[in-house]
């Protein structure tokens, strides 16, 4: 029976190693077929969340999203994202902490849960809390259309990352991204601040993410590379600024995860303020560096780390003016992707998060400890 | 001149090997002197804060308070205390991030920095970034009258710690908490949601802090022990839930910032969403778990971790209904304190993490790699 099992298993698997990976590669289809509808409308069509969201989304004045673990950074990305191009106030906050504590309800606010399967229990409970402290707009992003999430909600975005098997998420969490960016978009548009022609360089720019996925995972030889030098390190601090701080966090959790590596993020501001205590040369940091208007503060922090021994991991992007050196490793992405940038800086990540996994041998799809779905609490 | 610089200051320590231990205990009399105004009143009076105050703080209808490191944290408890007694939005933005991202300017929206030197570059900027935007209403709260960040400000609270000289801070942190429960305190009492008995007990249990802390201080020697079995770890975990999240938050950077054991903080309902993957015998866990509503379920969340070879130190409260046993250390904190909570539950983090680092022999008031103010970006 067990070598049935296995063969099957590795029928499923198709030539890879194991889920991740095969998962990790399955992205630029799941992100085609997320976007599928939305791009099938040839505008930013509120009905991709619902038929009557158009309404909804024109009533709501601010946005609270709520989630655990990888789909709360995805929440943390929306939140720059909504306040940004639609203007709006977003909040994004811990299931678990946000059931517990007295919050401040607001009935004009659209209440986005997230998760892959939308059977998580915090966040689940945590929309029944929001329905009984009055909130009645609410909107659930999730993987699994029959799920518990998806029939309390009022509104709903179903990604199409197909089932996901490896406990750490990754296609689950790109998908949402990308919902997350359709809805920042769309209420940016139904409030009058998207011309037609950044709609229409909006709908480009969506309609060739699977491409520029595509081209991020031909990295991956080179980001094998950074795995065997960090794989037996028992530590990793993660660094990004505005959008791809939450992307830093979401690097770290993949290596905790899989690798057991000690890692974690700082939004790279903060690293004078406590965390440049702990760097030495026993201690990589990897830094998420795109092209933004944001580079050349964090090029200021990453002085600081090479001031301290530190050994840089840089992930920049074609157009980011940074060179390799001795003690700075630097992978650059294609050029720069905008307000795609965080999903494009996502997939490195998740490739060394694997391999740094596959050196030390851990069990990649199963990890110590943890479950795919948290349904108790 | 060596010999009389060191005579000089060994008289300024009075006793204490370090300006850190000397400021940590220095807050029962750091906290009477930062209430003593407050508390001359016979009531919670909004000119504490400045002779407007009355009016600025009925007007506003959310709060944001911006700061950096420590100071950040202090600002993650208020949100809790602020939307919790005063019924008001509040978020907690960090400095950094805030001066560069778009956010939504509210014009009713008071604007709380925070910073012990007043004169931390990012918070400094992300004062003038909020006016910039239309911001109108500000308090900051500081312990330094004459700081840049005063003279920004409308409102101020001077916090009376004395000055700070250990890098990490301790004492600023603690008076600052208080000076923002006073905040959320008038806020909820402008906004007749505080009885007139409920103030007498506010002003009360207030009245007693500086004698609560003096009995958490008395615990140093439980704390020495804790320290000795930490010192040589390589990792910390560090646990709590709603009020006590962020406390765990400073924890991890005292321990951080002056020991260089890489401590991490979880709310704990996110233990099961990734780092629980880390949790083994080498990874100690400390848990904040106080007696309050939280109790029962941060309780389910430490038995996830006992069950997977972890060993918990845990600072609970004499009628938390907690056994130390084998695997689980416990020290038992004097009767729960409500909303004082997190301020009591900070001192033995601050012990902890200067016995810690006495333990390794770090230069525990001049940690490597820090500054003492942040004031360049």
């Amino acid at each position: 029976v067990q070598i049935s099992e296995l063969s099957a298993d590795r029928a499923e698997l198709g030539g890879y190693r194991h889920y991740m990976q095969k998962e990790i590669f399955e992205q630029p289809r799941a992100l085609a077929e997320t976007l599928e509808e939305a791009l099938s409308h040839g505008d930013l069509n509120p009905t991709i969340f619902g038929d009557h969201a158009s309404n909804v989304l024109s009533a709501i004045d601010s946005v609270t999203i709520i989630a655990c673990g990888t789909s709360y950074h995805a929440a943390m990305v929306a939140r720059y994202w909504i306040e940004s191009v639609a203007g709006i106030p977003c909040n994004a906050e811990v299931a678990s902490e946000y059931r517990y504590r007295d919050s401040v309800p607001n009935p004009n606010a659209l209440i986005v849960t997230i998760s892959q399967s939308g059977e998580t229990a915090d966040t689940l409970a945590a929309l029944k809390h929001a329905k009984s402290l009055g909130h009645v707009h609410s909107l659930s992003i999730c993987n699994a259309p029959e799920s518990a999430l998806v029939r309390e909600s009022g509104l709903r975005f179903l990604t199409r990352a197909g089932p996901e098997i490896g406990v750490a998420s990754t296609k689950a969490f790109t998908t949402q991204l990308t919902a997350l960016l359709l809805l920042a978009l769309v209420l940016g548009k139904l409030r009058g601040r998207i011309s037609a022609a950044q709609e229409t360089a909006h709908l480009d720019a969506l309609r060739h993410l699977p491409a520029m996925v595509n081209q991020v995972l031909l990295l991956e030889p080179q980001i094998e590379l950074w795995a065997e030098r960090m794989a037996f390190k028992q530590h990793a601090l993660f660094l990004g600024r505005g959008l791809h701080y939450p992307i830093a966090m979401e690097g770290a959790l993949k290596l905790k995860e899989i690798s057991y590596i000690h890692a974690e993020a700082y939004p790279a501001g903060e690293l004078k303020h406590g965390p440049l205590a702990l760097v030495d040369s026993d201690m990589p940091v990897v830094a998420i560096a795109p092209n933004d208007a944001l580079l050349e503060k964090l090029k200021s922090n990453l002085q600081e780390v090479r001031a301290r021994g530190g050994e840089l991991y840089v992930l920049a992007d074609q157009d980011s003016q940074m060179q390799a050196q001795e003690d700075v490793h630097l992978i650059k992405l294609p050029e720069h992707a905008g307000l795609l940038s965080p999903i494009l800086h996502t997939v490195p990540l998740q490739l060394l998060a694997y391999h740094a996994a596959l050196q030390k041998g851990t069990d990649v799809d199963k990890p110590r400890n943890l479950a795919k779905s948290v349904t108790v609490e």
